[in-house]
Order: structure tokens, then sequence, then C-alpha cells
């Protein structure tokens, strides 16, 4: 896998506003931030997306997303918060080491990270969720 | 807390399109979907949002999100999927019980969920990051 700007500010060649920081997650500031406060938290693993995250990292990263989002609300006052992790460039990822977004939101309908369509049939439904099921 | 449309189907008294169950977590179909396939994943407990997530069941969570955005990926061949929890109705959350989407994508620039401002200044962004690692 080829070294990120993640990695590079894990490893501390690239500067970052670090606001957590753990043996195995790292939180700081994101540079195009949706509010001011905005917040990305990161396993210190190299691990490029939420496909190939471990047993172990998960429970830390999800742990440090609380404290974190926490954290953020407190200070910014924030209404609500949105906790968002895009996996491959279809997807919205940029900069491929899995990040979490700890977006902080202060009115509703500012705007919504999902439109929604819809299924042709329950049926089509139900075939789905077995589908997916099945793999599991 | 009030009883949530989550816990009616947590105790089977609401049908859902489950995909995928243990004894800390459920996941099932999205009534509104996104995409086919959109799926979320939620803790047993009852827990209103990210704030108050235990450390255990955040472990327990994270690995069912891991598991499941997988079999998503797989099911409907996506490129890509967004991990998202809205939290606090400023957030768009609407069921006041944590719940992960896990939203299948399919091309580049369907939508993108985060919209960008930015600090007035670095000092500004530094200042946030000071304030934020001081309230953990």
């Amino acid at each position: 896998m080829e070294e990120t700007i993640f990695q590079k500010i894990i490893s501390g060649e690239v500067p970052a506003d670090t606001v957590y920081e753990t043996d195995r997650v790292l939180a700081f500031l994101d540079i195009k931030p949706v509010h001011k406060g905005h917040t990305l938290v990161i396993p210190k693993t190299a691990v490029q997306d939420i496909f190939t995250l471990g047993d172990e990292d998960a429970g830390y990263l999800m742990r440090a997303i609380v404290v974190v989002a926490n954290a953020v609300k407190q200070v910014t006052a924030a209404q609500g918060i949105n906790v968002i992790a895009n996996n491959g460039s279809a997807a919205g990822q940029e900069g491929f080491h899995l990040h979490f977004h700890i977006i902080p939101r202060f009115a509703r309908g500012e705007f919504h990270p999902l439109p929604h369509t819809a299924y042709a049939s329950d049926d089509e439904r139900v075939e789905f969720a077995q589908k997916i099921a099945s793999v599991m």
C-alpha cells in the first residue's frame, strides 16, 4: 500500500492539528471542514478502508469516535454530530487510509447526506435482505 | 427513554428485513434506501446516539459494521460504501436509537455528503484544535 498523507501525519512527517492520540488511534482537524471543529479519527494501523479493519482496531477506533464526538460537540456547542466514513473513491473517499469524519451540526436542514431512492417492490427488498444475509 | 421503532424491531414487535444478528447487534435493510442494499446496523442496547455508546458495545458495533459493509459491497457489487451515523435531529437523525447506515455507492459524483466551508485563518483552526484537545 502506498504511503498516504494520513500515514505521514501519524509519523509526524506532515503536521496536523491533533486533538486526541493514543497508541492505536489519532484524531486531528480536517483541513477542508464542513464546519469549524470538523475532526478526523483514524487508526494508526495502515488500514485502507472499512473493509479490512481488524477486530482490535475496530474497538479502539469506535471508542475514540465516541470520545472525540463528545468533545467536538461540547466545544462547538453543536446540536448534532455526523459520523461519516467514505470507503472507496465512488463513495467520496479522498486519502486511502480509513478515516471517520466527526462533523458538528447546528441547525436542522443545513444539508442531508442521504438522498433517498426506493426498491421497485417489497419483494425486491426482501430478496436483497436474503442475499446479504447469505454471505455473512 | 421512549421506546423507538428500533427497539420494536429488536423485540420483534415490528418486522424488518434482517441481514445479520448477534447477541449484541442487529442489521436490517433501511426502508428509505439511498440505494438497494442500504442497511442499518444498531446495538441491541438502548443507546440514543454516539454520545452515550459504551465501550463494550462500541467494539461489537464497529466489528458488525465491518462484516455488514463487506457483505453489502459483495452482494450489490458496489464500488464504495458510505458508513454514516447521524446523531441529533440537527444532524438528520430520525429514530433516536443509534444506527449506522451502510450505503452502497456505484459511481463517483452521485452525491457528496460533505459540503466544505473553512476557518477564517490558520490561527483559528489551531485554536479550535487546542480547545477540543483540552476537554478529553
